[in-house]
């Protein structure tokens, strides 16, 4: 771990002084590689779905571990689309004189090394190895033990891509190793790694924060909202609610918990409830909630308790509250939500920018569905992750999240007085 | 420290919320009170001393628990031209229309609450609350036990000037207690403190990273280098780096460090050396630079050890090396360096470029004297510290530093497909 981490840290300082036509090149070259590798990428996986399926690996953790054609279609398709975008590196914006004659502005810069630690997903390999060539950082990655061979085949197509575009090959470089220790080893290397970026479950990223001595850009869990307003559109409301909830179940942006002002409820929970229990979605109420649904036959209505109002389903269940006023509904989201994403619906431009800024989420949004809190919907190419965090980047991470910035300064003599 | 955690927590959702208006007036009532108030201040301040000298408090330590009528107008003004200055707070950038429908910006918003650990300055304790007042954060502030009874006394005019402006009292609170538990407390509630940003010597804010469960906005060593390139005005070199090294010895923006390529050193170290010999100034050279400094009668010249390149003096002591390219200086830096302030003087456009990519650090100059960086000579208007960090803010810290940017997301009845 120690030669993988001192390997990085030398390869940083190239990753960061390179080209942008050589980074773009390397994409490039990752994306042929990859279509050109089918039947490779197909043997390797072949091996990892085989040990998965015989040590009863099933369902949703068994798909995501494919490397089907699609899959690898979609992730060469990435590659091209980072290297069509900007290169954000060496940027200088606000540059100003000052009254002593030193002219101040700050450039953006890699942040140097990142550490990726992630399931058994393989597209991420790529997904982070692109990120990262592009905003110039070198990585180490450790992706889950059971995508392994998966992962070797892909990073040998990094290496190789690398290498192709005079970059140095270890610029991306992937722990071959299922022992766990290595991770413990790469979160409390401050002297290898600039920052942590854990892609997984709420357990495995709490342990990693609590135990890491390096940065941690973090993404617990996602538990939004949608507030519908007493002026509102309510077939706007309607459709966006829909699809915030029921578009997907399992993603981190779908809406978890409704709000919904006391004189739009009578009128609008009865609908509501009425096509989300046609969808099979489990409703949880708040007593009044439970008292304006009316009856649904067939649906599954309960009382939602306290610990509803905190929690992340990603299932096909959601909570809902009537509430007096813009005020509680605030109160409500700044106290029970994950301050990840949450929704307005109204037709009152001043409720539309209190909520906007008196929310205190990395994404809030007015008049639309909390599922476009993605990194390709706000048009960052990609994301590396999507942080729940205050510092440094909220939301979607793209290649900013991945650079700071330093002040430059320049001179032609000044001294201080 | 329960009670004060979320009565922080509390004021922060008004703190952010506040009219920039009743902010200034805020900051304008805060200054008229501290220049209304000097008798009530210089008792108070009296109290501190007369027990810090009977302890054998003395020197510089002494001196900065002086709440002088200058340093109080000093203050006093400070908050005047934070009054003055735009509010970061609610500026909405780069909203862009997506395909999808949507726009898509980042809204600038306060952090919430930080945590202020800092040594016996009570001019530290006006700062960060004028700070925290106009970037709409609450704070709580942990001075050094010394200054208790001047930062008392501050804080009562602090927290007058809130409640002058219809902001809430508790928006800055001082921890009125010397027990060191408390800091412990601050540092690991995450429920109430969003950052913590030490002020003090670098024992202390190693002890507060590896404790704290809160994010730390860290400010270590600032060992500051200054190159002298092959290609140089002489003259030039000579004026910045006596300013650098000698217009004040304690700052942690001064230079520790000189490097000087191995074509300039013939000339320039008989010259710098025989000027900062003058000036009582030790020299601790590599061999091929005690080989070049020729005679200096009368001065401290010495042989530098592998522990000279990494040591922050604050005295009046300077670390000289000759190196033999660019890529050797930038190497050095990187290597040795604390990522603080470096700064390249040359007439080569490419070299400066260079430098000012490669020198991984929070502050990079071209032809100027590292003295340089520092809140307000970069225009922020103050600092809260320096950090030497790379998430979030790097450098010195002002109003943008206490903010964070969220997403905004602006629809009308968009559904993602």
């Amino acid at each position: 771990m120690d030669g993988v981490g001192s390997a990085a840290r030398s390869a940083a300082a190239l990753m960061a002084a390179a080209p942008t036509a050589a980074k773009n090149q390397a994409l490039l070259s990752l994306a042929r590689r990859l279509r050109a590798s089918g039947p490779a990428l197909k043997a390797a996986n072949a091996k990892d779905l085989a040990a998965a399926k015989a040590a009863g690996l099933k369902g949703p953790l068994l798909d995501r571990l494919k490397l089907t054609p699609a899959a690898i279609a979609t992730v060469a398709e990435g590659c091209e689309q980072i290297a069509a975008m900007p290169d954000p590196v060496g940027e200088i914006s606000g540059l100003k004189r000052r009254p002593s004659g030193i002219s101040v502005g700050q450039m953006r810069v890699p942040l140097g090394v990142f550490g990726m630690i992630y399931e058994s997903r393989p597209n991420v390999t790529i997904e982070a190895a692109s990120l990262a060539i592009k905003s110039g950082n070198a990585c180490i990655l450790r992706g889950g033990s059971e995508a392994l061979h998966s992962n070797l085949a892909l990073a040998e197509l990094v290496a190789a891509a690398l290498k192709e575009a005079g970059l140095p090959p270890t610029g991306v470089q992937l722990i071959n190793t299922t022992d766990r220790a290595a991770v413990g080893m790469l979160i409390t290397a401050p002297q290898h790694v600039d920052v942590i970026i854990p892609r997984g479950g709420k357990s495995l990223i709490e342990r990693i924060s609590a135990e890491a001595k390096v940065p941690v850009i973090k993404h617990l869990d996602g538990n939004c909202h949608t507030y519908v307003d007493a002026e509102v559109d309510f077939g706007l409301a309607l459709t966006v609610v829909i699809n915030a909830k029921t578009q997907k179940y399992s993603p981190c942006n779908a809406t978890e918990s409704l709000l919904v002002h006391a004189e739009s409820a009578p009128d609008f929970l009865p609908h509501i409830g009425a096509v989300l229990a046609e969808k099979g979605v489990e409703l949880r109420g708040c007593a009044r909630t439970l008292a304006l649904l009316g009856p649904l036959p067939g649906a599954k209505v309960t009382a939602a308790t306290e610990a509803d109002w905190s929690e992340e389903y990603l299932a096909p269940i959601i909570s809902i509250k009537v509430v007096d006023s813009l005020n509680e509904a605030i109160a409500h989201i700044n106290h029970y939500g994950s301050h990840h994403t949450d929704a307005i619906l109204t037709t009152n431009h001043a409720h539309a920018m209190r909520f906007l800024r008196e929310v205190d989420s990395a994404s809030v949004m007015v008049n639309t569905s909390t599922r476009f809190a993605d990194g390709f919907e706000y048009g960052l190419g990609a994301e590396i992750g999507i942080s729940t965090d205050k510092l440094h980047a909220r939301g979607p991470v793209g290649l900013e999240g991945l650079t700071s910035l330093k002040w430059v300064v320049l001179g032609q003599g000044e001294v201080r007085a």
